[in-house]
């Protein structure tokens, strides 16, 4: 790992992409809101989508052309969802795809589409037309940033993040943008992130690598209990660094998926970090589960918890919620068995309280802390990051469309 | 129905009951919180508790005294949930239903015991023990009120009904008195309830009727989605109406059962009104599911939605998030055949958007309204009560224990 470099948020530029991010209207405050991510090349292009059954047009249309394992780009689209918009809906995605691939000369199928906001609005595909040619014109290799803007919706901030490392003999780029500030659950919990690396790599591994980074990334996450309709991750890789081609099991494999993890990795901390109204960030480790699936399901009924949640939002080290929404988590415990631990501070040894409130409290004052519950009944363990609940998700969640 | 008469508050007693309701200083402000409910003579009694894997003491120790049968009455301490308290906290309810016992002259076992309050604090015995003297002085045969008082913790009023039908040829009353404000969710929605009729009815008839009334009532609300280690729902009868007993399936059974339910639904939505920050009271339906399975599933999705409630709270019509929150219940559904009403209001048809807003919005404005799903897939039919997520539940639960 010594060979990587972050390069962070100045140097947030992949060679052989280009990037713009405008506004055109579908928000209502002049804000950005529609973006464009093109690969110079083809791409090898690998996506994952959410597992919502009300699926948003753009995600039914992206399912289908990333089958192809081609793509030459992403349009977004913020403010709108498209979802439950019906056939209307569907075409007009097709529509938005179609304008770029048009006036970049593309063909059909090269790019997708991406849409995220307010759900069972029509799509104002109007303002979308007129905006495309600047858009298009707008492309430049600085302009991820943009782009990152443009996607999103109530998030407070940019989320973008640059890694390189030496793969394949040549230094392979990897950058990320996401969006995502409420809906977030496991299980697609992104809402939307993109990738785009040089690197040399055939989509299929593309995708595996992929698929491996988002598990312990964006479907370890929570911030709310709810999952969106639009949730899509895709990743283009364009070959440009001339690495040699990174096969699964082969040399660079290795290098290139723990760089696309950890790039989702910082993507998702950000989005937990910009939950809602959030001003906690929690790590919430279970371990000595019975197997990982229960260790899965105990850490997100925890963090899930609408009173554990308000608990860390108090700064309340009040475990006895967290016990409460272990217990009703349906995993297999020996509540006596059961040991705590906020941060290095025990705070439940054998299922009672240690005795450790005053240090426990001052661990939940921090604004990041761990949590860790050790149910001493086998090798199962998840880990999951998550926001607390506070009066600003309120605020923000009952006036979202006023 | 026309023989029943519902009594109400000022009338809130039951033949060969007695009760009452004193301060003991578990809780901090000198409010009431400790309750006792005793029936003259031997009763039958039922119970139902709660499904989290974590249960406290007196949970454990009714459990094993309710297979009895029989019971003479309730203690009941609020403040302390004597729960993640080990060997210590089981003694601790043996003391406190013993200490009953003693000086009612009862025997061992005719106590059950019932605690609400704080988790993982050792419950305050000594300040009980030298409280049970003065709370079996106390008792009354108007002291139900006072009882429900005692009972309560973040609640901000008491819950109490009473009903009363001729059945099996003489008025026959039933009173329950509730506790509950957070921490609900379906199965053992609860928190503590507690019925007392003068029916004559053997204790596993009462319990097949108990049953069936928490089925479509305490577990059919929800204000979070918690559930508490202490749920507990009991019934007490003392057979001093005189009435001709109640067998299953006998000509009593379905008035006794009905008068029950109604008892407990009233209980049931006086929780949720009072839940924990609650400025609406929502109905949800789904209708139309393939099973009753799954409409369960989709309306305890929906109604545990932060996203939903917080639209709730709002007064927003976003009916987005009620599908999406549909999407995600793992439900069978074809979205093209969703319907939805709010109120009388058709706002989705065929999963599309049905144009109606502004009428929409003014439903959402009232306090209390129904919203219908209609699935259109079979005839799988579920209900359920909720309320909002407002500024005043993260208030409420983010200084809990200060």
């Amino acid at each position: 790992m010594t060979e990587k470099k972050i390069v962070g948020y100045s140097g947030l530029t992949v060679p052989g992409f280009r990037a713009s991010g405008i506004s055109c209207g579908v928000k209502k405050k002049a804000k950005l809101d529609l973006a464009l991510i093109l690969s110079d090349v083809d791409a090898e292009a690998a996506g994952l989508f959410t597992t919502n059954r009300v699926k948003a047009a753009p995600v039914l249309l992206d399912m289908e052309r990333i089958s192809s394992g081609k793509s030459r780009g992403v349009v977004v689209n913020s403010g709108n969802a498209n979802a439950c918009t019906g056939k209307k809906g569907y075409d007009d995605s097709q529509k938005t795809a179609s304008l770029v691939e048009k006036a970049l000369g593309l063909k059909k199928g090269d790019i997708l589409v991406c849409s995220t906001g307010v759900i069972g609005v029509p799509l104002p595909i109007k303002k979308i037309e007129s905006a495309v040619p600047r858009l298009v014109k707008k492309l430049d290799p600085q302009g991820l940033s943009e782009a990152a803007s443009a996607i999103l919706t109530t998030d407070a901030f940019e989320k973008t993040f640059c890694a390189k490392k030496t793969i394949g003999g040549r230094p392979v780029t990897i950058a990320g943008i996401a969006k995502g500030a409420g809906m977030i659950a496991p299980d697609m919990a992104t809402m939307l992130a993109f990738f785009f690396t040089d690197a040399c790599i055939k989509s299929r591994v593309l995708g595996k690598a992929l698929r491996e980074a988002v598990d312990a990334t964006f479907n370890s996450i929570m911030v709310d209990n709810d999952t969106s309709t639009n949730d899509t991750v895709l990743a283009f890789a364009n070959g440009q660094s001339g690495c040699a081609e990174i096969k699964a099991g082969g040399d660079g494999y290795e290098g290139f998926a723990g760089l696309l993890k950890e790039t989702a990795l910082k993507l998702a901390h950000m989005i937990v970090r910009d939950g809602e109204g959030a001003t906690k960030f929690v790590e919430i480790e279970i371990r000595g589960a019975t197997s990982a699936k229960e260790a899965r399901r105990a850490v997100r009924t925890i963090a899930g918890s609408m009173l554990v949640k308000t608990a860390f939002f108090g700064g309340d080290p009040n475990w006895g919620r967290l016990i409460a929404a272990l217990g009703r988590a349906g995993v297999s415990m020996d509540q006596s068995k059961v040991d705590i631990f906020f941060g290095h501070v025990p705070v439940v040894k054998g299922g009672l309280d240690a005795g450790n409130e005053r240090r426990a409290a001052a661990v939940f004052k921090k604004g990041e802390f761990t949590v860790r519950v050790e149910l001493n009944r086998g090798k199962g363990c998840a880990r999951l990051w998550t926001s607390d609940l506070g009066y600003d998700y309120v605020r923000i969640n009952s006036s979202y469309r006023t």
